[in-house]
C-alpha cells in the first residue's frame, strides 16, 4: 500500500498530498488546452510559479498546450529543458526555458495583441522593480510564515508579510484597482497566485485576515480574484487546502522551496 | 577623533573602511563624467552592484553623470528616488529607479547603438535565466564565503561557489570568450564585478585560486578583465582590499548585504 503514497506523506495515508490534476474552472482550461501545440507549458496544478505563466498565457489568449507534471515523476521532455526538473518550464518548438519571471518576459518579447509590460522604459522599470520586491520580499515570507510551527514565529512572519504587502501597495497607482490602474499588468500577474493563496491557504492554515474593507489592498485583491484569466486557471478550494497541508505541517520531502526556506537560503 | 570614524570601524582607527572616491582608471572616468547630465548614476566606488550599471553606461557610451555617494551619508536626491537609499540608483530627468538588474534592463530599453540583450526573444530569455542564476546562486555564496570566519565554513562555501560558477560556465557558448560568444553581453556585465572581486578580494582574503589554465572559465575571466568598459570603471587594488576588510572580518555596521547574509535572508 505505502508504495502508492507520495514521499511527503511519510508513509501515512491519512496525510494529504498535492493534487495531480486541476479541478473546477482550471480543469476546464486544461481540457481546452490539451491538444498538441508548439508552445507547451509544463506545470503542476497547485504551483503558484506555474500559475503566473498560465495566467499570462490565458490573458494574452495565446495558443498553447498545458502539460500536467507530477513533480516526483518528471517527464523526459521537461528534464531536457531543465535537468533539475523545476516547473514552470516552457517549450517552444525545439527550444525551452524556465523560471516564472524569465518566462513571463519571454511571452512579452513574443509580442502579440495583449501586453503586460508597457512600451515606456520608465513604466517597464517600475514594473520590474516591484516584481523584484514581490520575488525577494513577499514570496519568501509567505513560505516562512506557512512553514513556521511556533506561534511566536508565525506572529512575527505575519507582521513581516503585512508590512511587505503594505510597501507594495504604497507603490501602486492610487485609484486602481490594479497596480498601474484599470488594466491587469505584469506586477498583478506576478503577485496574483499568492493573492489567491492568501485566501485559500494562509486563511485556513494561519488565520490570515480578509483585506481591510474599503482599503486600496481590498480593491486590488478583488480585482485580481475577479479577473477572467485568474479565475480560469484557479482550481476549487479543496485542491489548495490538500496540496499545502505538507507546507503547513513543514513535512519532509515537501519541495525544494520548503528545504530552501528551512535552511535560510534563497528560493531554488 | 572617533567621530571621524565610520560606524563599521567600531571605534578603531586602525581598521580599514570603505573608500569614498574611486582611484586609478575609475577615477579618470568619474572625472570625465562629473558634468551635469539628465542621466545620473548614484554610486559608491567599491560597490559591485553599482559597477554593473557603470560598466553598462560605459559600454553603451551613453552621456551620464557619475555621483559618488557615501552610503552612511546619503544625499536627498538619492533618498527621493529610494527612501532606503540603496545604490545603485539612476535618475533620468525627474524620474528615478534602483536595483542593478532593473537599471540594466532600463538602459537596454532606452535603445541606442550598443545593445547587451539580443533582439531574439529566445536569446533574451537565455540571458535572463543565467543572470538569475548569478543573482540567486552565485552572489549570495560570494558573500557567505567572504564573511565566514570558520575554516570549515569557508571550505564549504568555496566548494559551493566553485560549483555554481561551473554550472554557469556549462551554459556558456563553447568557444567564447564571453558568455554568448565574441561580444560582451548582459550576462557578462552581470557577473563582471564579482569576477573582478574574486581576484581583488577573495584571493587575498580567502586564497581563492587563479582560474585553471586553458579552461573555458579562464578564457572568460581574461576577456572580462580586459574589456575597456570594465577596466575604465575599476579602481586600483588597494581600494578593494580596504573596502572589503569589514566583510572579511564580518564586522557590525558593514552593510545591509552583510546583515541579510548573516540572518540567512535574501539580499536587500
Amino acid at each position: 500500500m505505502s508504495s502508492n503514497l507520495d514521499p511527503n506523506q511519510g508513509g501515512d495515508e491519512k496525510k494529504k498530498t498535492y493534487h495531480k490534476q486541476a479541478t473546477g474552472l482550471a480543469l476546464k482550461t486544461v481540457q481546452a488546452h490539451s491538444s498538441e501545440s508548439s508552445l507547451k507549458l509544463y506545470g503542476s496544478c497547485f504551483c503558484p510559479f506555474v500559475h503566473r505563466v498560465w495566467i499570462s498565457l490565458e490573458h494574452k489568449q495565446l495558443e498553447y498546450e498545458y502539460v500536467e507534471v507530477d513533480v516526483y515523476r518528471k517527464p523526459k521532455l521537461l528534464l531536457d529543458i531543465n535537468p533539475r526538473g523545476l516547473v514552470p518550464a516552457l517549450r517552444h518548438g525545439d527550444w525551452g526555458s524556465y523560471e516564472s519571471t524569465v518566462l513571463m518576459e519571454y511571452l512579452e518579447d513574443l509580442g502579440g495583441n495583449v501586453a503586460l509590460l508597457s512600451k515606456d522604459p520608465k513604466v517597464r522599470a517600475h514594473s520590474r522593480l516591484w516584481s523584484d520586491h514581490i520575488n525577494r520580499h513577499i514570496i519568501p515570507v509567505f513560505y516562512r510564515y506557512l512553514q513556521a510551527q511556533e506561534a511566536k514565529d508565525q506572529a512575527s512572519f505575519a507582521k513581516d508579510l503585512t508590512e511587505q504587502i503594505a510597501t507594495l501597495v504604497s507603490a501602486a497607482e492610487k485609484s486602481g484597482p490594479f497596480f498601474l490602474g484599470e488594466e491587469m499588468t505584469f506586477v498583478d500577474v506576478q503577485i496574483a497566485p499568492w493573492v489567491i493563496r492568501l485566501e485559500k491557504v494562509l486563511k485556513p492554515y494561519r488565520g490570515w485576515p480578509e483585506p481591510e474593507p474599503g482599503s486600496r489592498w481590498e480593491k486590488w485583491v478583488r480585482a485580481i480574484e475577479g479577473n477572467e484569466a485568474v479565475k480560469n486557471t484557479t482550481s476549487d478550494d479543496q485542491l489548495y487546502l490538500d496540496s499545502y497541508e505538507r507546507y503547513a505541517e513543514n513535512r519532509p520531502n515537501t519541495s525544494q522551496v520548503r528545504e530552501a526556506i528551512n535552511s535560510g537560503r534563497g528560493l531554488p
